[in-house]
């Protein structure tokens, strides 16, 4: 099957392609030549290397999301202000490129300016889901690294609030004390379960409940899978105890990669609400498609 | 003068001993050559490496506190359980050495079985504020990587709890992508005293308050020196929220370095409350001090 497009998912850690036939994956391909670990001029030979084999006669068709477009990426896609529609066609930003096969566009990234917030690569994924779900009013909730929660109506992107909460489970999970107790994985819901509850209850303790699992590994037996996952239940709680507005009484969707979407899914129903799933890569390919649309359009 | 023993304060990260003559220092000497760096059989020849000036012909006595005392220390020293005195003389730990001009003994730490919790090194500088501050009744806060709020009443440790803040804010700002915003330093109170109070009335908003100053890093010109205070004042406000039994109305004793013992006396200050500040080196010397006195009594 002929590749007529090619779709670029291009984060901090890690650079995803598909070469697309309309809203069909022909071929995908990663690297981890993350935006981290590339300078200015890495980026253009990064991306021909995973995507080379796809490049024909005519020149190709590349839409990019996600840090790629940051003021250290490849080159800069100003932050578009909210209220506003996650996509917007005129302002997808061309890249210059040294190689005439590829034309290469950025989808930009959000900012909120009354509350300090900004996104990007999420705006893509918020675009998919008013794709997939025409019409969609309510709470769009995709946890990650940086959770973000997005209040939607009318189609546009009304507000949206950043938690750092999946930094946090990283940096403690492996560079903090608590590192020691949570060696070997495993996981323990009835844990998870507990801490969630406790977070939601009683927010301000997060500090000692973190050094509790410390305590706990050291005096009472606690093991590695009750440690990572009452240390995932503090920091989700923490996260929905300061969200409530955003999903209390709310439709809400969480995209976000499967073992993180059952989590928070779990917690919200915890909680009494009744949120949907959808995969954060289904929601990604579907919103650069749908700006490959406006492009085409 | 003549060295009669020599304290030793042995943390995870750094070495600090000092040659004393009863109460006096006559000498001191530090080293990086923490417990992080050492397997067992490193400890002596690290201890030696900076004492071997002050040792005479008599067997030299030390005594040492801190994480050295710990299961991955040189020499384990089981935790004592409170309700107790910091000290006991009967539960100081002979470590065996190869050289026999030292006689060393290692002060353990504590813990609390119901609420788990632990400490190494503060139950010595808790002592050390017994002993300069006789029949001292009212909570000690021990501001540092993990930072510890203790109930003292009858000479006992009634209670105490233990927060990451310190270990937060390392992480945070050295490795997260709060970073970026807070490099070259700096101070702002202004920013300190927002962000602490701010935290005292919305604990729970901790994650999205972090994130915001990425946000504002990037599209509202936070300076490095705001950046860096306010995620002082964040994490600090969090600790007080959630100790609010500990320091209310309590007459409050803080043992710290002088800039963080500082930070923490302008935020209670800030809630009405009116700590004094006693030196962390000072009191780890006189805790010492005391236990040494315990064995030669």
């Amino acid at each position: 099957m002929q590749t007529d497009w090619i779709a670029v998912d291009w984060g901090t850690s890690n650079l995803r392609v598909w070469a697309m036939a309309g809203n069909r994956i022909v071929a995908q391909a990663t690297s981890e030549d993350g935006m981290g670990r590339l300078d200015r001029d890495g980026f253009e030979p990064a991306l021909l290397r995973l995507i080379e084999p796809w490049l024909g006669q005519r020149q190709t068709e590349i839409i990019a999301c996600g840090m790629v477009g940051s003021r250290q990426g490849w080159y800069e896609a100003p932050y578009r202000a909210t209220p506003c529609t996650p996509l917007d066609f005129a302002s997808l930003v061309t890249v210059p490129t040294r190689d005439a096969r590829i034309a290469v566009r950025i989808v930009p990234g959000l900012k909120q300016v009354k509350s300090p917030d900004v996104m990007r690569g999420e705006e893509t994924q918020i675009a998919g889901v008013l794709a997939l779900k025409p019409g969609f009013d309510g709470v769009i909730c995709l946890p990650g690294t940086h959770s973000k929660w997005v209040h939607i109506s009318a189609g546009e992107v009304v507000s949206f609030q950043t938690f750092m909460t999946g930094e946090l489970f990283a940096l403690l999970s492996t560079q903090s004390v608590l590192r020691h107790g949570m060696a070997g994985g495993g996981w323990d819901d009835a844990a998870f379960d507990a801490a969630l509850s406790d977070a939601l209850s009683r927010p301000e303790r997060i500090g000692a409940k973190l050094f509790s699992l410390r305590a706990e590994g050291l005096i009472a037996n606690l093991t590695p899978a009750a440690a990572r996952a009452r240390l995932s239940g503090l920091l989700i709680g923490v996260e929905l105890a300061a969200s409530r507005p955003f999903w209390l009484g709310q439709q809400v969707v969480i995209v976000g990669s499967e073992a993180l979407a059952k989590s928070y899914t779990r917690a919200l129903a915890a909680q009494g609400a009744a949120p949907q799933m959808l995969d954060a890569t289904e929601a990604t390919l579907a919103g650069l498609t749908a700006a490959r649309h406006k492009v085409t359009a």
